[in-house]
C-alpha cells in the first residue's frame, strides 16, 4: 500500500512515512539517519537552529545515511516587543524560576536573519527535501529550492492554508490535523477555527488540491497509515509516534511522560513559545492557563521560557518542560525508528 | 468491506452505516425508514420527545420500514435553578427575543419522568435498537432491555468512557470523534478533555474494549467509511451527512448552511442547550461566546432558547438557529438518504 506514489517517487524513498521535522533537539542525526534509512523520510527540525548546528547536523546526518532527508524550518515572525508584555510574563514565570534556582531576567530574542541563513545552507548543503511550518515563503524563495532540486513541502491545517501552498509552488502539502502534537502550522486562519480533524481534513484538503496531501495527527501505526490511504492522502507524517523510539533525542521525561499519558491529557497551550502547541498537561501548563491571551507572540515567549525548559530537564521536573504529545499517546511504542517503520509497513501490507 | 461482522449481525442490518439520532426534528420517519430500507440503521432522536410524539414517531416508522431501526435517547440531568443564573440568561437573550418580536420570558423546564416513560415505550413498542447519549443508563436499566432482545448501544468519547458502556452491559459503543457535529456525548471527562479527534480515538477505543467500536466524526462518505475500518471500528455512524439529505427534517437554512459552509466556521457552543456541541458559527454564537461559562446547564438553558430557534427558522433568519454540523460540511450532498449509502457502500467496494 502506497508503495510507488507520486510521493515516494518525489521525495525518493521507499515507503511514504514522514517523520516530522519536530524542533528542540528531538529529531537527531541518528533519528534522522535511521528513518531514512528505514526507508522513510527523517526530517531534521531546523527550527530553532543556529547555522552551525544546523551545518555540523547536516554533516552526522550525511555520514550516517545515503538516503534522502529532509530538513523543517520555521517561517520567522517579528512582532513588536511591548516592555509591559515582556514584564507581565516574566513575573508569571518567576515562581517558576525561583523553584529551579534560576537567575537572572531573559530578555526576549529575535533574529532577523536566521531564516535566510538557514536557507543558504540548505541550498549549499543540497539536502533532499526541504519542509516550511507556520507559513509558506515566497515564490521567490520556492522557485531558488526548486532550481537546485530540492523538493519542498509545505504545512496547513485548513483547505485555504493549502491551497496557498500549492498556488506559491508546493511540491506537496502536510495537512495537519487537530490531534497532531507540537506547534499548530497554522499561518492563515484563526487557531481555533483551525483545529479540524484529521479525519475531516484530509479529504476536504485531497479535493481541492492537485499535489500530493500528506495526512498528519493521530497517526502513530498501521492502522493510521491505510485510514489516511483510504482518506486520500498519499503519504503520512508521524511526529509523536518518533518521540519515544530509540534514537529520538526527547529528554527521558518526555518519552516517558508521552508512554504512560491517556488520551485525554494533551492540551493545546501557548505558553512555552508564544504559539499554540499540543502537549501533555502539566503544572506549567495549569498554572499559565488563565493567561494564555496575555503572554507574548513567538518566538518571544519562547525566548523567555527556554532557561526553564533546560533547567527543568536537567533537574528532573517534567511539570516545567513541555512534554509535546498529540492526542494518541496510548498508542506509542519504546522501539527503533527502524523498527516502527518495519511493523507500519509489514502489517499495512499484510492486512491489505 | 464490513459486510456480515459483528454489528451487522446484532443490529440486522445490511451494511454497518448507522444514522446518528439526532434529535429536534431532524430524524423524521421519513429518514429513519429510508435509511433502514437502505441498508443502514436508521434512528428516531427522541432525546427530547414527548411520549406522545414518540409513540406516533415510531407508528409512522413502522408503516414505512419492516427493517431494523434504532430510538437515542437521552440520560437525564437534573442541575439545580438558579434564579439569578436564569435571570442573566434571559436579560442575554432579550435583545434576540426582541428581533424576533417574542413576548414573554421563558421559564427552565425539567421534565423528571421523561426518561422513564421514554424507556416504556421503547420497551413496549419494542423497538429494535436503542441508543444513549450523555451518559449510560443503569445495569438494571440495561438488562431489562436486553431480556426483551432490544440491543442496546452507548456513546463514549474517550476510553474511559467507553469502558464504562462496556462494563454496565452495552452491546458496542459509538465512539464520537471531535469533529462530529451536534451534542458532544462526554459524560466522564472534561468536554475540554474529551475533544479527541477521531483519527487518535477509535484506535484506543479499539484497543481497550471487547465488544465492537462505532466510529463517529467526520465521516461523510466512502473515504471515511473506509478510513474507519482501517481504525479498527466495525461501524460507523453519520449525523451531518444525513442532515442535508431529502427525507431529513431539518429546517432549509440549516441543510443550505451545511451545504455551503468552508470546514473551519463550526464552533463548540454550549449557549443553545447548556451543553457543549458543535454547529455553524453565526450571530447567535457569536454574541453567546464570551458568556459562554455564565449560561446555565443542559437542559435548562436549551428550554431558554426553545421559541428562539423555532421562531428564527419560521422567520428566515439562521444567524439565530442552532445549524448543528460536524467539521466535514465541504463533503455534504443534497441528496435521498439511500443514494448516500448506496454511494458509500458501492465506491467503498468498487475500491477494495
Amino acid at each position: 500500500m502506497g508503495k510507488n506514489n507520486e510521493v515516494t517517487a518525489q521525495l525518493k524513498i521507499d515507503y511514504p512515512i514522514i517523520q516530522a521535522g519536530m524542533a528542540g533537539g528531538i529529531t537527531t542525526p541518528e533519528l534522522v539517519a535511521a528513518v531514512s534509512n528505514a526507508g522513510g523520510l527523517g526530517t531534521l527540525g531546523a527550527g530553532y537552529m543556529n547555522i552551525e548546528d544546523l551545518k555540523r547536523s547536516l554533516q552526522d546526518i550525511k555520514q550516517q545515511t545515503t538516503c534522502s532527508f529532509g530538513v523543517n524550518i520555521f517561517i520567522p515572525e517579528y512582532p513588536d516587543i511591548v516592555e509591559e508584555e515582556i514584564e507581565k510574563a516574566n513575573h508569571l514565570l518567576e515562581p517558576i524560576r525561583k523553584d529551579l534556582h534560576l537567575d537572572g531576567k531573559p530578555q526576549p530574542e529575535l533574529s532577523r536573519s536566521l531564516f535566510d541563513h538557514q536557507l543558504e545552507v540548505v541550498l549549499k548543503h543540497q539536502v533532499p527535501v526541504c519542509s516550511f511550518t507556520f507559513g509558506v515563503p515566497s515564490k521567490e524563495v520556492i522557485r531558488d529550492l526548486k532550481k537546485e532540486g530540492i523538493i519542498v513541502v509545505g504545512t496547513a491545517t485548513t483547505v485555504e492554508e493549502a491551497l496557498i501552498n500549492e498556488e506559491r509552488g508546493m511540491d506537496m502539502v502536510v495537512a495537519q490535523g487537530s490531534e497532531a502534537g507540537g506547534h499548530r502550522g497554522t499561518f492563515l486562519n484563526t487557531y481555533d477555527s483551525a483545529m479540524i480533524g484529521t479525519m475531516s481534513l484530509i479529504p476536504q484538503v485531497v479535493d481541492h488540491l492537485r499535489i500530493p496531501t500528506i495526512a498528519a495527527g493521530g497517526i502513530m501505526d498501521s492502522r493510521g497509515f491505510k485510514a489516511a490511504f483510504a482518506l486520500g492522502a498519499q503519504g503520512v507524517q508521524l511526529g509523536t509516534a518518533f518521540v519515544t523510539c530509540a534514537e529520538s533525542g526527547a529528554k527521558p521525561q518526555h518519552k516517558e511522560a508521552i508512554l504512560k499519558t491517556p488520551e485525554h491529557d494533551t492540551i493545546i497551550t501557548r505558553a512555552f513559545s508564544g504559539k499554540p502547541a499540543r502537549g501533555i498537561a502539566n503544572q506549567f501548563t495549569n498554572e499559565m492557563r488563565s493567561h494564555e491571551e496575555d503572554l507574548p507572540g513567538y518566538p518571544l515567549q519562547n525566548s523567555l521560557t527556554k532557561d526553564i525548559r533546560k533547567e527543568a530537564a536537567k533537574q528532573n521536573k517534567p511539570q516545567y518542560m513541555s512534554l509535546w504529545s498529540g492526542q494518541s499517546p496510548r498508542l506509542s511504542q519504546s522501539i527503533s525508528a527502524g523498527e516502527l517503520i518495519e511493523k507500519i509497513v509489514e502489517q499495512a501490507s499484510l492486512e491489505g
